[in-house]
C-alpha cells in the first residue's frame, strides 16, 4: 500500500516537473525575463490543480504544505532559462514525462473529485481541469489560443482516462488497481496519439471565420 | 412557492443552455476541435458560477452535484458543432434565451451574495460577475477582447437588475416579487438596448492609442 | 497598536485605489466603454487579493464585507474615465502610490499565508501573487502579455519584500517591526529600479521565435 502511494507521489513530481518545463519553455520563447519563465512554470505546473482545489474547496492545498511542488516547477523553469537547447534536445523524454504527468493529474483530479462526492459528468470536468488547467493558462498568459483547444488529442486522453477511472471506482475496482490502470491509459492514447497524428474532428469548413 | 422555484430553476437551465451555445460558436468560428468547442460551451456556462461560489465559499458548487448544468453546456457544444448554420438561424431565439440567463444569473448570484452577507457594492458585484463572467472568459479564451468591455450594454442590464434586486431585498420585499421582477428588468434592458442600439459613453477620442 | 493598523489599512487602501487607477488606464487606452473602465479598475486593484483569498479559503474575503475596496477601485475607474489626462499628468504620483500599494499588498499576502501556516516558498508565492495578480488580469483582459512577464523589476520586488517578511516573522521579530520594514523595502527597490532601469535578465538570444 505504502508502495503504491510512494510511486503515485514520485510521478506526481515528475510530471509537475515536465509541467513545469513545458510552460518555461513557452516563456523563453516568449523572450520573457526570467520571472515570467518561473511564473509560466509554476503556472503550468501547479493551476490546474490550484483551480480543482479551488472549486472543491481543498485548504490548505496541494502546494501550501509540500513545497516541493513549487520547488520543481522553479528548478524547472531556471534549467529551461539556462540551458533551453540542452531541454529542448530532451524533448522525447520531457513528451513521456508530460504524458506521465498527464495521466497522474487526471487520476489525482478525478480521485478527489469523488472523495468530495461529485457528480459522474463533474468529476471528468474536474479530471480535466487538472490535467489540462495549466497548460490552458499558460497558453492565455502567453497569448495563445490554448494549443487543447486547438487541434490535439492532449484533453481527450486525460477524458478517456476519468471515465475509465470514475467507471472502475464505481464498479467497486480498488483504488490501487485503478489508478495506476487508468494513468497508464491516459498516457498510452497520449503518446499513441501523438506517434500517429490522431486529431479530433473539426468543425466544416464552411462557417465564415468573422469576428463576433 | 414550490411553482416559483421550479420556474427559476427551469429559466437558469435554459440560460445555461443558451450561454452554452454562444460560447460554442465562438468556438466554431475559431475553427476550434470538438474539445474546444466543449470547454468553450462549459466555461461560458458555468464560468461565471463557478467563480461566484469560490468567492463564497460553497462547496460543492451549483454543478457538482446537480449533473445538468454540465450536460446542458455539453449539449449545447455538442449541438453546435454538428449543426452551427442551425444555431445561427436561430440566432434571434438565441438572444432571448441569452437575455433570460443572464437575467437569471444576475438573480442567483445576488441572491447567493446577500445569503453571505456581503456589503450592497459586493451584492452587485457578485452578481455581475455571474451574469458576465462565463462570458469573458469565453473571450479571453478565444483571444478576443472580452466584448462586455467593448461595446455592449450588458453587463449595465445585469448591474442594474442587481441593485433593484438589493434594494428590494433591503426593504423586505419578498423574494418570489423580487426575483421575477429583477429578472425581467435585466431581460428588458438586455432587449431593448439590442434593438434600439443603446451605448455606453466611451472615453474621450484624443486619448493617444499607445501600448503600455 | 492600533496606529500601527490604522496605517497599515490606510496605505493598503491608497494601493488600491493607484492599482484601480493603472487599470483604468489601460482600459480608457484601449477605448473600452465606461463599463469595461470600471471592471479593468476593479480587477487590477481587488484581482491579486481575491484569488488569495480563494486559495487560503477566506471567506467572506476582504471586500465582501468592507465596501471601501470596491468603492476605492469604482471612483479610480470613473476619474480616469472622466479626467484621464489629469490622471496620466499626476504619473509621478501614481507610481508612488502604486509601489506602496505593492509593498502592502505584499506584506498583507506574505502574512494571511503564514498565518494559514502556509510553507516558505508558498508564502512568497502568495504574496507574490497578491502584489502582482491584479495586474496580470489587467494585461490579460486587454490582451496584452501581462508586463511583469517581460520586463519589469516589479515582482522581483514583491518577492523579495516576501522573503525578508518571511525571513524576519520565522526569527521571531515582531509583525509592527517587520511589515512597514518589508513594504519600504518592496517600494524603495521598485521605485530605484525604474530610476536607474533595472532589468532582469532575459534568455540568451539565439533562441527561435517559433510559435509552440
Amino acid at each position: 500500500m505504502v508502495d503504491f502511494s510512494v510511486i503515485l507521489q514520485s510521478l506526481d513530481y515528475l510530471g509537475t516537473f515536465a509541467f513545469g518545463l513545458s510552460g518555461a519553455m513557452v516563456a523563453v520563447r516568449k523572450e520573457m525575463d526570467v520571472f515570467g519563465v518561473a511564473v509560466l512554470a509554476t503556472v503550468t505546473a501547479i493551476g490546474g490543480g490550484t483551480v480543482r482545489d479551488m472549486i472543491l474547496g481543498n485548504v490548505p492545498n496541494f502546494w501550501m504544505t509540500d513545497p516541493t511542488y513549487l520547488c520543481l516547477a522553479l528548478i524547472a523553469g531556471l534549467v529551461t532559462f539556462i540551458a533551453y537547447h540542452a531541454v529542448e534536445r530532451g524533448l522525447s523524454a520531457l513528451i513521456l514525462f508530460d504524458a506521465i504527468g498527464l495521466g497522474v493529474f487526471t487520476v489525482i483530479g478525478a480521485w478527489l473529485a469523488m472523495e468530495a462526492d461529485a457528480c459522474a459528468i463533474a468529476v471528468v470536468a474536474l479530471a480535466a481541469l487538472t490535467g489540462v488547467g495549466g497548460g490552458v493558462m499558460r497558453d492565455v498568459l502567453a497569448r495563445e489560443v490554448p494549443i487543447v483547444l486547438r487541434d490535439e488529442v492532449y484533453a481527450s486522453a486525460c477524458i478517456v482516462g476519468a471515465i475509465v477511472f470514475w467507471w472502475g471506482m464505481t464498479l467497486h475496482v480498488m483504488l490501487d488497481v485503478m489508478a495506476p490502470v487508468a494513468a497508464a491509459l491516459v498516457v498510452t492514447i497520449r503518446l499513441l496519439s501523438r506517434k500517429y497524428h490522431w486529431h479530433l474532428p473539426r468543425p466544416e469548413h464552411t462557417v465564415p471565420k468573422v469576428q463576433r
